[in-house]
């Protein structure tokens, strides 16, 4: 593979990882953040001018809810962006105690099919063609509910959503092991995603979170096993230690995340034609924003170029003959490639600056919008 | 549901829990081991004559391998019990240190399929209508060998063995996380495993070893959503703290073998007509093996007892109240009840002794085969 | 050991319980939750009324500061509970983003030190001799601190603290393995905690929340190890199945409740004189929670029971004479044992309801505190 | 730091990698293998032959045991290697089903510490001065032992043992979380390693083996704090995705091996004055033997230069002034940076081949051996 193949590869960040978060113990504030999603795509363009790597925005509704979406988007491509995936909420209002689109009640599944709705119509209003959905039912206690009959209820609440799509249109169906509930996931796992995107239909396909699973998980091995079903829509990526951490991709374990590339890279799917819409999810509790969404984006293409770099006829030639450390060592040599010349002379190539983090640090942008963004209230997880 | 439904219930006993097994660092000897898989069944038998609860032995192949199957069937059947499921071997020969299904090199690819038509063949000579498939293949490094091309591999491989497979014949594919690799296993979890049971045809079934699960897994919605998908073909039960541990069923965690009890209750799956077999799989490394059997026997006894003593309308009725509490309290109900005497009084009605274990040891069989089985070669793993 | 050991055996509950608390993505409200302390109060008095097992209260603070401690003290007497540990809070205030006691500026770590002086006054106002320290601190990024640094500040801030205390006073210092940061946490295990303890002096000792430990950690270990050492403090009792997710104690494992109380018991520590706390510490994010914290409180209560059913001297038996099994079953057969209608039986001689869950219920406090307690702001984490 | 202190940095190699391991599933062979001490002596020394970082050899009693220790010292110094700690081995016995140092029954513990002034005589002879314990002693039962008398008659085990040694000698005590036993470990954290070292003397200390550890342990805390303690003793080097899978070191997560020498080179602990022994533990099931050495010692070394290019004086400034990102980015620069050549043209300036891998596969080694070693029983862990 070449690296020229970088060039046309792009990671989506999403709207909520410039508003402030936290843990359930506490959401730090920071001076400067947004206020309402315009000011969200403003930062998130930042990332985008100094990269040159992400060219799209997530957004997330109801958070990013605004009068007339049409205008959203054109600020959007003013700045030099345009709106990628639009997640749906159902962790967020009081009737979702017991689950959304999985929950006992008919009234409360038709509540969540709806905002479905409200959703692909923001899709319609700003030429996002990706609904992304993350399901957070599931259950605290051992007999709370029947696991089955979840099932069941969910199965016949996406088919509403599924329905009402358009044909241009691709349902995205998040897994998660645990979290928000703690003795069920209605979608724990990427099996039961995928059995509900074959129940859908051709245009329903798996997201992958990669803090989204057990301890010991092998992700690229899912990785491989979904492109394989030609299901693989979307990457949530991020970084873990134990949980759903949500920290900075790469910087945990930059070596998973290369393994991870390196089977996107062996079928190719890390070019547009795959479909594979590689997104951040993350979390950016303690550091500044827009560098942590600099740094991330730096290190998957990292990652990427890294992947780009493996000998594949050398690996496939030490694989047949079974010889396994030759093998490995191929793999690492790639890996050991100290890549960040390069990736620095391809981005001055480009017009863009050699060192993305330090250019947004002279910009003086995140002192200027500290100082311009007063009054108000900073957008969050809740808002 | 009535505890009536226990008469017809059954667990099937795997022949190597009455050899020798252990770790990688020591596998301890016993006086009285059974050296012959005629005196392995005469121990299986011994599980059953107490219980009544244990009518078949499982093979392995080739550690059960005898000139004649049809006469140890026969033994089996003067003995009190029947052959269960016929397992393949697929670690134990030198040519799989990179694999056997899955192998890179075509000739060991075959040579494991032609074991499986062996063991198609005991099947037919004993009786026996499930053939057992636990895949040992994977990898121990990174770039080792392609995780993908092994999937295709393997998938033609499942193909070659299901094609030779008579009518009234069921293919069981097992999962495991985990060992005897440890970067990657070729059927990790039960998604990959229910994909090339699809492949195959209405008679693949998936396998669920208690045992073979990241940590935190929660295996009863496994077993819901595999019997959502009418493949859940068996159980192999054993317990586990850390890893594959192989304990005792139910000594680790009690309730969570009652949990997943509960699931196979709620769509009468304990009854014989669902087809799912109730196996054991386990080491007992340091206990007495057929003591050890019989607690394992009556300790899933035990916990269908519990599951079928669940208030099934109260639970629906908390259920679709929402009353978290409440449902969760009907399980609790049920889970505390103490059975033991209840159990006992139907052993005996039945001519089964109250005590197993107490009637085992009455009993003199094990002095009785510790004095006689002098000389030759205590059967284990490797025999 | 005889069930008369229950009559003296006391459950502390917290403050925070009765109060809302959810995840980071949702709290949940509920009608009738307190506003303020002394509703707090009223409601924990609620379990200790329908329990007779949970006489002291745990304050958190500032979520529960008042203007006259006294005040809130008789309050408590007069609603037959007393106040008991004193919780300090190092995770809510904006300075504490980069930790608190191991805060990289000296100036954040002297505010974190004034604050548990200002824990030592509430505990003098109150008469509480329990100083419960949880350190939130940690790192989210490899590199973003200095880990023997932070443990050296720590351990400086800590033997300020100490030196406030009253000779009469403890200082309980909880461990947990992850969360609030993903990187590092500076006490992150039993074995941190106790080095600080001894550091600290005699009157410093460890808590154990069964939630905060790695995936597989046998906690009945540390839990005798703890007391083999003498500095078991306390208990944070509540259940888990992934991280810390604060769900009703004996909820998900009741085995291994059981198994912790049974080393409890072994050497006489469920007994007052042994100076152990046995505390609640539990999230009721979507369950109703005066009914959970009874709940709760039962089956502690319910695992100690079976604990002291163990024919301590058959098990000694079994155990020095190698017999595996027989040992196991000693234990297991006290824990199978029905105690529900013991200890119903028992609560009736004392004057308490036979079933304290559906007392309260028949009681009206939830309607009348629910029509009560309008207006104000519900009391959460933040309040 | 500079990369000149490479210099004098060492790896200890264990005797029982050159011989033939696997898993409890099967163990495969290869030509070649040693078939006693003085040939893995000779394997061992093509380790150091071609990496000039492998001037130790680990022995392990009994696997090692040779008539004439003077010898065997002799003929290892000739190879151009010294002896370098003793392991006793506490496992493989019939007597040790139940446990060794902590076994119910005196008898068995006075063998078990008679094993030991064995090997203490075994130190004396070669000039061995470290005298390793790894405990696999444990329980797979709950109430099968009680964990309170294991560690009480462990500790008088110790101490006996402790007394036999010389001034000059030292005792490292290993901790594993699980495994040959699965419900309990005796010493199965770094915590009970600790106090029992602190109870013993000074001359004890902790040995940390990278694969004995629950999932997502920060290991390099563990580091950090044993370190402060004084008490590092050792490591045991390898990598692992689940349990302790004795994989080639920095094969599975390189970014922790670095983050862990990073721990190493803040208190200059590479340094030899340190007394921190650095050793492997590993097992090359399937991957030839020499090779993985080879691989493995220079896994360490890179990670090693790699933490000594750690910009320590910018570290520190951005950590103190709290820029989270800006500390990470300046670990994640020395991480990033490729030191291959750079340790090339180090070893080719020592008269050392630029690839050993490549220097030691053209010295023909490994065909001579496979042809000249025919007859014999290859060495396992077995022998």
């Amino acid at each position: 593979m070449s690296l020229d193949d970088l060039d046309a590869f792009t990671v989506e960040v999403p709207s909520w990882a410039y508003g402030n978060s936290g843990t359930r113990f506490k959401v730090f504030t920071t001076p400067g953040v947004p206020r309402d999603p315009f000011e969200k795509i403003a930062d998130a363009a930042q990332v985008h001018r100094h990269t040159g790597l992400a060219p799209r925005v997530s957004l997330h509704i109801p958070w990013d809810m605004v009068d007339d979406f049409g205008r959203l988007a054109a600020y959007a491509k003013e700045q030099g962006v345009g709106i990628g995936a639009v997640n749906a909420n159902l962790f967020q209002d009081d009737d979702y105690r017991l689950g959304s689109l999985a929950h006992p009640h008919a009234g409360v599944r038709d509540k969540a099919v709806e905002h479905h709705l409200a959703c692909i119509d923001v899709m319609r209003a700003t030429g996002s063609k990706d609904l992304k959905i993350w399901l957070p039912d599931g259950t605290n206690y051992a007999g709370q509910d029947s696991l089955r009959a979840r099932q069941d209820r969910l199965a016949e609440s996406l088919q509403r959503v599924y329905a009402a799509m358009d044909d241009d249109q691709r349902l995205l169906l998040e897994y998660k092991f645990f979290e928000p509930y703690f003795y069920s996931m209605d979608i724990p796992d990427w099996g039961t995603s995928l059995l509900h995107c074959l129940a859908l239909g051709e245009r329903a396909q798996v997201v992958l979170d990669t803090g989204h699973h057990a301890p010991g998980t092998n992700i690229e091995f899912i990785v491989m096993q979904l492109l394989r079903q030609n299901r693989l829509g979307a990457f949530d990526f991020n970084s873990r230690f134990y949980a759903d951490d949500d920290l900075i991709v790469g910087s945990a374990d930059p070596f998973q995340l290369f393994r991870i590339m390196t089977e996107i890279v062996a079928v190719g799917a890390h070019r547009p034609a795959s479909g594979v819409n590689f997104m951040l999810d993350q979390c950016h509790n303690i550091e500044d924003k827009i560098p942590g969404q600099i740094r991330s984006v730096l290190n998957v293409e990292q990652a990427l170029a890294k992947a780009l770099l493996v000998d594949a006829e050398a690996l496939r030639a030490a694989q047949s003959s079974g010889d396994v450390l030759g093998a490995h060592a191929v793999l690492m040599d790639a890996y050991e490639t100290d890549v960040r010349a390069t990736l620095a002379d391809r981005r001055e190539a480009r017009g863009l600056p050699r060192d993305p983090i330090a250019a947004f640090a002279a910009s003086g942008y995140a002192a200027a919008v500290a100082s311009s963004r007063v009054g108000g209230t900073q957008a969050g997880w809740g808002a």
